[in-house]
Protein backbone atom coordinates (compact mmCIF):
# COMPACT_ATOMS: atom_id res chain seq x y z
CA UNK A 1 0.00 0.00 0.00
CA UNK A 2 1.23 3.42 -0.75
CA UNK A 3 2.61 5.67 1.59
CA UNK A 4 1.71 8.81 2.99
CA UNK A 5 4.10 11.44 4.65
CA UNK A 6 3.54 14.80 6.18
CA UNK A 7 7.18 17.12 6.20
CA UNK A 8 6.40 20.17 7.89
CA UNK A 9 9.21 22.32 7.30
CA UNK A 10 11.45 22.24 4.23
CA UNK A 11 14.31 22.20 6.59
CA UNK A 12 13.40 18.73 7.61
CA UNK A 13 12.98 17.33 3.82
CA UNK A 14 16.26 16.05 4.24
CA UNK A 15 15.71 13.81 7.54
CA UNK A 16 12.74 11.54 5.80
CA UNK A 17 14.37 8.83 3.75
CA UNK A 18 12.93 10.10 0.01
CA UNK A 19 15.07 7.82 -1.74
CA UNK A 20 13.42 7.63 -5.01
CA UNK A 21 12.12 9.61 -7.21
CA UNK A 22 8.85 7.63 -7.71
CA UNK A 23 7.13 9.64 -5.22
CA UNK A 24 4.48 12.31 -5.62
CA UNK A 25 4.78 15.33 -3.83
CA UNK A 26 2.83 17.96 -2.80
CA UNK A 27 4.44 20.89 -2.48
CA UNK A 28 1.85 23.48 -0.09
CA UNK A 29 2.37 26.96 0.59
CA UNK A 30 -1.22 28.43 1.84
CA UNK A 31 -0.34 32.38 2.80
CA UNK A 32 0.43 32.79 -0.08
CA UNK A 33 2.08 31.19 -3.13
CA UNK A 34 1.11 27.60 -3.91
CA UNK A 35 -2.61 29.70 -3.51
CA UNK A 36 -1.24 32.45 -6.19
CA UNK A 37 0.50 30.08 -8.19
CA UNK A 38 -2.88 28.07 -8.59
CA UNK A 39 -5.00 31.33 -9.18
CA UNK A 40 -2.41 32.64 -12.01
CA UNK A 41 -3.33 29.46 -13.46
CA UNK A 42 -6.56 29.13 -13.52
CA UNK A 43 -6.78 32.83 -14.85
CA UNK A 44 -5.12 32.04 -17.72
CA UNK A 45 -1.28 32.11 -17.10
CA UNK A 46 0.57 29.02 -19.72
CA UNK A 47 3.05 28.70 -16.56
CA UNK A 48 4.38 29.64 -13.53
CA UNK A 49 8.60 29.61 -12.96
CA UNK A 50 9.55 29.11 -9.45
CA UNK A 51 13.04 30.82 -8.95
CA UNK A 52 14.86 31.59 -5.53
CA UNK A 53 16.44 34.63 -6.21
CA UNK A 54 14.89 38.48 -6.57
CA UNK A 55 18.16 39.03 -8.80
CA UNK A 56 17.30 35.68 -10.92
CA UNK A 57 13.56 36.92 -11.22
CA UNK A 58 15.16 40.31 -12.70
CA UNK A 59 17.22 38.48 -15.09
CA UNK A 60 14.00 37.06 -16.33
CA UNK A 61 12.32 40.60 -16.46
CA UNK A 62 14.91 41.87 -18.74
CA UNK A 63 14.57 38.68 -21.03
CA UNK A 64 10.86 40.01 -21.49
CA UNK A 65 8.90 37.63 -18.46
CA UNK A 66 6.19 39.20 -16.16
CA UNK A 67 8.08 38.98 -12.42
CA UNK A 68 6.05 37.92 -9.34
CA UNK A 69 6.83 37.71 -5.80
CA UNK A 70 7.49 39.15 -2.16
CA UNK A 71 10.19 38.98 -0.06
CA UNK A 72 9.50 38.87 3.88
CA UNK A 73 6.01 39.19 2.79
CA UNK A 74 6.49 42.50 1.12
CA UNK A 75 6.16 43.57 -2.58
CA UNK A 76 9.83 44.21 -4.61
CA UNK A 77 10.49 46.79 -6.20
CA UNK A 78 10.48 46.80 -10.26
CA UNK A 79 8.36 43.93 -10.02
CA UNK A 80 4.66 43.20 -12.26
CA UNK A 81 3.40 41.26 -9.75
CA UNK A 82 3.15 40.77 -6.00
CA UNK A 83 2.61 37.61 -4.55
CA UNK A 84 -1.15 38.03 -3.77
CA UNK A 85 -3.72 35.40 -5.27
CA UNK A 86 -5.75 38.54 -6.03
CA UNK A 87 -3.32 40.07 -8.57
CA UNK A 88 -4.36 37.67 -11.01
CA UNK A 89 -7.65 37.52 -11.13
CA UNK A 90 -9.19 38.70 -14.60
CA UNK A 91 -6.14 39.90 -15.45
CA UNK A 92 -6.06 40.54 -19.51
CA UNK A 93 -1.93 40.32 -19.70
CA UNK A 94 -1.18 37.31 -17.88
CA UNK A 95 -3.11 34.95 -20.70
CA UNK A 96 -0.90 32.76 -22.24
CA UNK A 97 1.98 33.88 -20.84
CA UNK A 98 4.55 32.81 -18.27
CA UNK A 99 5.05 34.40 -14.78
CA UNK A 100 8.34 34.05 -13.07
CA UNK A 101 7.91 34.02 -9.07
CA UNK A 102 9.72 34.41 -5.98
CA UNK A 103 8.74 33.76 -2.28
CA UNK A 104 10.33 33.27 0.69
CA UNK A 105 8.89 30.05 1.37
CA UNK A 106 7.59 28.36 -1.05
CA UNK A 107 9.86 28.36 -3.67
CA UNK A 108 12.47 27.23 -1.34
CA UNK A 109 9.91 24.28 -0.71
CA UNK A 110 9.90 23.20 -4.32
CA UNK A 111 13.62 23.34 -4.70
CA UNK A 112 14.55 20.95 -2.03
CA UNK A 113 11.77 18.76 -3.47
CA UNK A 114 13.54 18.97 -6.57
CA UNK A 115 14.29 15.46 -8.66
CA UNK A 116 12.44 13.80 -5.91
CA UNK A 117 9.58 12.97 -6.81
CA UNK A 118 6.42 14.41 -9.65
CA UNK A 119 5.88 17.90 -7.69
CA UNK A 120 2.59 18.99 -7.96
CA UNK A 121 1.52 22.29 -5.89
CA UNK A 122 -1.62 22.11 -3.66
CA UNK A 123 -3.64 24.79 -1.97
CA UNK A 124 -6.96 24.73 -0.38
CA UNK A 125 -8.44 26.53 -4.17
CA UNK A 126 -7.59 22.84 -5.47
CA UNK A 127 -8.03 20.28 -2.80
CA UNK A 128 -10.19 17.63 -4.52
CA UNK A 129 -8.55 18.16 -7.42
CA UNK A 130 -5.19 17.40 -6.09
CA UNK A 131 -6.67 14.27 -3.94
CA UNK A 132 -8.33 12.94 -7.13
CA UNK A 133 -5.53 13.20 -9.06
CA UNK A 134 -3.32 11.53 -6.44
CA UNK A 135 -5.47 8.88 -6.13
CA UNK A 136 -5.18 7.86 -9.42
CA UNK A 137 -1.51 7.29 -9.51
CA UNK A 138 -1.21 5.10 -6.43
CA UNK A 139 2.38 6.28 -5.62
CA UNK A 140 3.72 7.02 -2.38
CA UNK A 141 2.98 10.59 -1.32
CA UNK A 142 4.70 13.52 0.51
CA UNK A 143 3.05 16.26 1.78
CA UNK A 144 6.01 19.22 2.03
CA UNK A 145 4.56 21.80 3.93
CA UNK A 146 6.68 25.48 3.00
CA UNK A 147 5.93 26.89 6.56
CA UNK A 148 7.61 30.34 7.20
CA UNK A 149 11.26 30.37 7.23
CA UNK A 150 11.55 26.47 8.25
CA UNK A 151 9.22 27.13 11.28
CA UNK A 152 5.94 25.06 11.62
CA UNK A 153 2.86 26.88 9.74
CA UNK A 154 -0.55 25.89 10.96
CA UNK A 155 -2.37 26.30 7.89
CA UNK A 156 -0.06 24.51 5.80
CA UNK A 157 -0.23 21.62 8.16
CA UNK A 158 -4.40 21.61 8.44
CA UNK A 159 -4.60 20.95 4.49
CA UNK A 160 -1.73 18.73 4.78
CA UNK A 161 -4.16 16.66 7.38
CA UNK A 162 -7.13 17.59 5.09
CA UNK A 163 -5.34 15.96 2.03
CA UNK A 164 -4.22 13.22 4.49
CA UNK A 165 -7.76 12.46 5.82
CA UNK A 166 -9.45 11.97 2.55
CA UNK A 167 -6.46 9.94 0.99
CA UNK A 168 -6.83 7.63 4.03
CA UNK A 169 -10.12 7.19 4.33
CA UNK A 170 -10.63 5.84 1.22
CA UNK A 171 -8.07 2.78 2.79
CA UNK A 172 -5.82 2.59 0.23
CA UNK A 173 -2.70 4.39 1.91
CA UNK A 174 -0.78 3.98 5.12
CA UNK A 175 0.54 6.80 7.46
CA UNK A 176 4.02 6.24 7.42
CA UNK A 177 4.73 9.00 10.36
CA UNK A 178 3.61 10.72 13.06
CA UNK A 179 3.33 13.76 11.77
CA UNK A 180 0.96 12.43 9.19
CA UNK A 181 -1.03 10.52 11.82
CA UNK A 182 -1.31 14.14 13.67
CA UNK A 183 -2.68 15.41 10.38
CA UNK A 184 -5.10 13.02 10.26
CA UNK A 185 -6.53 13.30 13.96
CA UNK A 186 -6.32 17.19 13.47
CA UNK A 187 -8.61 17.33 10.54
CA UNK A 188 -10.37 14.38 11.75
CA UNK A 189 -11.53 17.03 14.64
CA UNK A 190 -11.86 20.08 13.13
CA UNK A 191 -13.59 19.28 9.82
CA UNK A 192 -16.98 20.01 11.22
CA UNK A 193 -15.46 23.10 12.00
CA UNK A 194 -12.91 23.83 9.60
CA UNK A 195 -13.30 27.34 8.82
CA UNK A 196 -13.39 27.59 12.28
CA UNK A 197 -10.59 26.14 12.80
CA UNK A 198 -8.59 27.47 10.01
CA UNK A 199 -9.36 31.64 11.32
CA UNK A 200 -7.84 30.73 14.48
CA UNK A 201 -5.11 29.62 13.20
CA UNK A 202 -4.77 32.73 10.72
CA UNK A 203 -6.20 35.19 13.88
CA UNK A 204 -2.11 36.05 14.73
CA UNK A 205 -1.04 36.43 11.05
CA UNK A 206 -4.07 38.30 10.26
CA UNK A 207 -3.55 40.50 13.62
CA UNK A 208 0.12 41.24 12.19
CA UNK A 209 -0.29 42.27 8.71
CA UNK A 210 -3.64 44.17 8.76
CA UNK A 211 -3.79 43.99 4.66
CA UNK A 212 -3.13 40.31 3.92
CA UNK A 213 -7.10 40.03 5.31
CA UNK A 214 -8.86 39.41 1.66
CA UNK A 215 -5.83 37.25 0.75
CA UNK A 216 -6.39 35.06 3.52
CA UNK A 217 -10.13 34.96 3.02
CA UNK A 218 -9.26 33.59 -0.74
CA UNK A 219 -6.58 31.44 0.13
CA UNK A 220 -9.18 29.64 2.66
CA UNK A 221 -12.10 29.22 -0.26
CA UNK A 222 -12.06 25.42 -1.00
CA UNK A 223 -12.17 23.98 -4.24
CA UNK A 224 -12.81 27.01 -6.29
CA UNK A 225 -9.97 26.00 -8.68
CA UNK A 226 -10.59 22.10 -9.86
CA UNK A 227 -6.69 22.24 -11.48
CA UNK A 228 -3.43 20.04 -10.64
CA UNK A 229 -0.36 22.09 -11.47
CA UNK A 230 2.47 20.14 -11.88
CA UNK A 231 6.18 20.65 -12.05
CA UNK A 232 7.53 19.84 -15.71
CA UNK A 233 11.22 21.22 -16.72
CA UNK A 234 11.35 23.69 -14.37
CA UNK A 235 7.91 25.67 -15.33
CA UNK A 236 4.72 24.78 -13.66
CA UNK A 237 1.77 24.16 -15.73
CA UNK A 238 -1.86 22.24 -16.07
CA UNK A 239 -0.57 19.42 -18.03
CA UNK B 1 3.73 38.74 29.42
CA UNK B 2 6.72 35.51 28.79
CA UNK B 3 6.15 33.82 25.50
CA UNK B 4 5.37 30.08 25.09
CA UNK B 5 7.16 28.12 21.79
CA UNK B 6 7.15 24.76 20.90
CA UNK B 7 10.37 23.59 18.79
CA UNK B 8 9.40 20.19 16.87
CA UNK B 9 12.88 18.76 16.27
CA UNK B 10 16.09 19.68 17.72
CA UNK B 11 17.20 20.60 13.53
CA UNK B 12 14.69 23.22 14.11
CA UNK B 13 16.09 25.04 16.95
CA UNK B 14 18.14 27.16 14.57
CA UNK B 15 15.41 28.95 12.62
CA UNK B 16 13.99 30.35 16.00
CA UNK B 17 14.82 33.74 17.18
CA UNK B 18 16.65 32.21 20.55
CA UNK B 19 18.69 35.01 21.17
CA UNK B 20 19.36 35.48 24.89
CA UNK B 21 20.07 33.21 27.79
CA UNK B 22 17.01 34.30 29.80
CA UNK B 23 14.82 31.43 28.56
CA UNK B 24 13.72 28.19 30.34
CA UNK B 25 14.24 25.30 27.86
CA UNK B 26 12.41 21.62 28.46
CA UNK B 27 13.83 18.98 26.65
CA UNK B 28 11.39 16.10 25.84
CA UNK B 29 12.19 12.92 24.78
CA UNK B 30 9.24 10.59 26.13
CA UNK B 31 10.23 7.00 24.65
CA UNK B 32 12.90 7.04 26.84
CA UNK B 33 15.89 9.58 27.55
CA UNK B 34 13.80 12.10 29.41
CA UNK B 35 11.72 9.57 31.47
CA UNK B 36 14.95 7.34 32.00
CA UNK B 37 16.75 10.49 33.69
CA UNK B 38 13.65 11.59 35.41
CA UNK B 39 13.69 7.84 36.76
CA UNK B 40 17.08 7.55 38.01
CA UNK B 41 17.22 10.95 39.69
CA UNK B 42 13.80 9.94 41.36
CA UNK B 43 15.94 6.61 42.38
CA UNK B 44 18.92 7.91 44.24
CA UNK B 45 21.39 8.93 41.40
CA UNK B 46 22.93 11.85 42.57
CA UNK B 47 23.84 13.48 38.89
CA UNK B 48 22.93 12.00 35.20
CA UNK B 49 26.14 13.16 32.80
CA UNK B 50 24.53 13.43 28.88
CA UNK B 51 27.15 12.79 26.36
CA UNK B 52 26.75 12.94 22.81
CA UNK B 53 28.55 9.71 21.48
CA UNK B 54 29.49 5.99 22.92
CA UNK B 55 33.10 6.55 22.70
CA UNK B 56 32.64 9.62 25.23
CA UNK B 57 30.85 7.18 27.40
CA UNK B 58 33.37 4.52 27.12
CA UNK B 59 36.37 6.85 28.29
CA UNK B 60 34.05 8.05 31.37
CA UNK B 61 33.14 4.20 32.05
CA UNK B 62 37.10 3.99 32.41
CA UNK B 63 37.36 6.84 34.80
CA UNK B 64 34.79 4.58 36.99
CA UNK B 65 31.51 6.20 35.81
CA UNK B 66 28.37 4.31 35.67
CA UNK B 67 27.56 4.37 32.14
CA UNK B 68 23.97 3.86 29.91
CA UNK B 69 22.75 4.88 26.77
CA UNK B 70 21.22 3.46 23.61
CA UNK B 71 22.22 3.40 19.70
CA UNK B 72 19.07 3.32 17.57
CA UNK B 73 16.88 1.58 20.44
CA UNK B 74 19.48 -1.14 20.87
CA UNK B 75 21.60 -1.53 23.94
CA UNK B 76 25.53 -1.22 23.63
CA UNK B 77 27.98 -3.71 24.82
CA UNK B 78 29.93 -2.77 27.70
CA UNK B 79 27.53 -0.57 29.40
CA UNK B 80 25.88 -0.82 32.73
CA UNK B 81 22.34 0.07 31.66
CA UNK B 82 20.32 0.19 28.80
CA UNK B 83 17.85 3.16 27.89
CA UNK B 84 14.45 1.85 29.61
CA UNK B 85 13.63 3.85 33.21
CA UNK B 86 12.78 0.25 33.97
CA UNK B 87 17.01 -0.39 34.51
CA UNK B 88 16.54 2.17 37.43
CA UNK B 89 13.60 1.72 40.11
CA UNK B 90 15.10 0.31 43.07
CA UNK B 91 18.71 -0.56 41.82
CA UNK B 92 20.81 -0.54 44.50
CA UNK B 93 24.15 0.59 42.78
CA UNK B 94 22.77 4.07 41.38
CA UNK B 95 22.59 5.36 44.76
CA UNK B 96 24.68 8.79 44.74
CA UNK B 97 26.24 7.42 41.62
CA UNK B 98 26.77 10.10 38.39
CA UNK B 99 25.62 8.20 35.62
CA UNK B 100 26.52 9.07 31.97
CA UNK B 101 24.39 8.83 29.02
CA UNK B 102 24.22 8.64 26.07
CA UNK B 103 21.02 8.15 23.45
CA UNK B 104 19.96 8.85 19.88
CA UNK B 105 18.02 11.31 20.44
CA UNK B 106 17.46 12.86 24.15
CA UNK B 107 21.00 14.16 24.82
CA UNK B 108 21.37 15.66 21.14
CA UNK B 109 18.63 17.83 22.16
CA UNK B 110 20.57 18.62 25.10
CA UNK B 111 23.44 19.81 23.01
CA UNK B 112 21.62 22.05 20.54
CA UNK B 113 20.00 23.89 23.69
CA UNK B 114 23.06 24.25 26.17
CA UNK B 115 23.85 27.96 26.71
CA UNK B 116 20.27 28.93 25.54
CA UNK B 117 18.82 28.98 28.75
CA UNK B 118 18.03 27.12 31.68
CA UNK B 119 17.82 23.19 30.28
CA UNK B 120 14.99 21.16 32.38
CA UNK B 121 14.07 17.26 32.02
CA UNK B 122 10.45 17.03 31.06
CA UNK B 123 8.59 13.46 30.71
CA UNK B 124 4.91 12.82 31.92
CA UNK B 125 6.48 11.58 34.91
CA UNK B 126 7.17 14.78 35.96
CA UNK B 127 4.54 16.87 34.43
CA UNK B 128 3.27 18.69 36.60
CA UNK B 129 6.37 19.56 39.13
CA UNK B 130 7.84 20.84 35.70
CA UNK B 131 4.52 23.11 35.25
CA UNK B 132 4.66 24.26 38.87
CA UNK B 133 8.59 25.07 38.45
CA UNK B 134 7.67 27.18 35.34
CA UNK B 135 5.10 29.19 36.50
CA UNK B 136 7.29 30.33 39.66
CA UNK B 137 10.20 31.74 36.95
CA UNK B 138 7.94 33.93 35.09
CA UNK B 139 10.40 33.72 31.70
CA UNK B 140 9.97 32.57 27.93
CA UNK B 141 9.73 29.13 27.68
CA UNK B 142 10.97 27.14 25.22
CA UNK B 143 9.35 23.70 24.91
CA UNK B 144 12.05 21.42 23.11
CA UNK B 145 10.99 17.83 21.30
CA UNK B 146 13.63 15.26 20.73
CA UNK B 147 11.59 13.51 17.91
CA UNK B 148 13.39 10.88 16.52
CA UNK B 149 16.54 11.63 14.22
CA UNK B 150 15.07 15.02 13.75
CA UNK B 151 11.58 14.21 12.72
CA UNK B 152 8.54 15.01 14.32
CA UNK B 153 7.68 12.42 17.29
CA UNK B 154 4.08 12.61 18.43
CA UNK B 155 4.62 11.62 22.47
CA UNK B 156 6.78 14.79 22.59
CA UNK B 157 4.52 17.14 21.10
CA UNK B 158 1.45 15.68 23.16
CA UNK B 159 3.83 16.24 26.32
CA UNK B 160 4.55 19.61 24.73
CA UNK B 161 0.98 20.39 24.64
CA UNK B 162 0.02 19.50 27.84
CA UNK B 163 2.41 21.96 29.35
CA UNK B 164 1.51 24.41 27.31
CA UNK B 165 -2.36 23.80 27.90
CA UNK B 166 -1.24 24.23 32.06
CA UNK B 167 0.65 27.12 31.63
CA UNK B 168 -1.59 29.15 29.02
CA UNK B 169 -4.62 28.04 31.15
CA UNK B 170 -3.42 30.39 33.99
CA UNK B 171 -3.61 33.65 31.49
CA UNK B 172 -0.22 34.24 32.10
CA UNK B 173 1.60 33.04 29.14
CA UNK B 174 1.13 34.00 25.12
CA UNK B 175 1.58 31.49 22.64
CA UNK B 176 4.06 32.66 20.56
CA UNK B 177 4.49 30.17 17.79
CA UNK B 178 1.75 28.23 15.47
CA UNK B 179 3.52 24.58 16.60
CA UNK B 180 2.26 26.05 20.57
CA UNK B 181 -0.90 26.89 19.05
CA UNK B 182 -1.39 23.25 17.85
CA UNK B 183 0.16 21.92 20.56
CA UNK B 184 -2.37 23.67 22.88
CA UNK B 185 -5.29 22.07 20.56
CA UNK B 186 -4.14 18.98 20.76
CA UNK B 187 -4.01 18.89 23.81
CA UNK B 188 -7.05 20.63 24.71
CA UNK B 189 -9.42 17.98 22.64
CA UNK B 190 -7.74 14.93 23.59
CA UNK B 191 -7.42 15.43 27.57
CA UNK B 192 -10.57 13.94 28.80
CA UNK B 193 -8.98 10.55 26.87
CA UNK B 194 -4.99 11.67 26.66
CA UNK B 195 -4.23 7.89 27.68
CA UNK B 196 -6.87 6.86 24.31
CA UNK B 197 -5.05 9.30 22.54
CA UNK B 198 -1.34 8.63 23.72
CA UNK B 199 -1.67 4.93 22.98
CA UNK B 200 -2.88 5.86 19.35
CA UNK B 201 0.35 7.60 19.21
CA UNK B 202 2.35 4.55 20.83
CA UNK B 203 0.81 2.11 18.74
CA UNK B 204 2.83 2.07 15.47
CA UNK B 205 5.92 2.05 17.83
CA UNK B 206 4.80 -1.14 19.83
CA UNK B 207 4.19 -3.14 16.95
CA UNK B 208 7.62 -2.32 15.77
CA UNK B 209 9.33 -3.05 18.96
CA UNK B 210 7.57 -5.31 21.48
CA UNK B 211 10.38 -5.13 23.80
CA UNK B 212 9.25 -1.55 24.61
CA UNK B 213 5.73 -2.35 25.43
CA UNK B 214 6.55 -2.34 29.27
CA UNK B 215 8.80 1.16 28.88
CA UNK B 216 5.81 2.96 27.37
CA UNK B 217 3.33 2.00 29.51
CA UNK B 218 5.33 3.43 32.41
CA UNK B 219 6.73 6.29 30.26
CA UNK B 220 2.89 7.26 30.12
CA UNK B 221 2.36 7.19 33.28
CA UNK B 222 1.57 10.79 35.21
CA UNK B 223 2.89 12.33 37.59
CA UNK B 224 4.66 9.54 39.70
CA UNK B 225 8.01 11.49 40.50
CA UNK B 226 7.13 15.00 41.75
CA UNK B 227 11.06 16.38 41.05
CA UNK B 228 12.41 19.13 38.03
CA UNK B 229 15.73 17.87 37.02
CA UNK B 230 18.13 21.04 36.01
CA UNK B 231 20.98 20.96 33.68
CA UNK B 232 23.77 22.32 36.22
CA UNK B 233 27.72 22.53 34.65
CA UNK B 234 27.00 19.67 32.55
CA UNK B 235 25.30 17.26 34.97
CA UNK B 236 21.47 16.86 35.47
CA UNK B 237 20.95 17.35 38.87
CA UNK B 238 18.36 17.79 41.07
CA UNK B 239 18.46 21.05 42.46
Amino acid sequence: MPLINIILTPAEFEYYNISTNDNIIVVIDIFRATSTIVTALANGAKSVIPVSSIDEARRLKANGFLIAGEKNGIPIDGFDFGNSPLDFINVEKIKNKDIVITTTNGTQAIQVAKNKGQIIIGSFLNLNAVADYILQQNKDLVLLCAGWKNKFNLEDFVFAGSLTHYLYSTKKYELDSDSALLGYLTFDRSRRKLKEFLNMASHKKRLENLNLEADIDFCLTINKYPIVPKLVNDKIILG
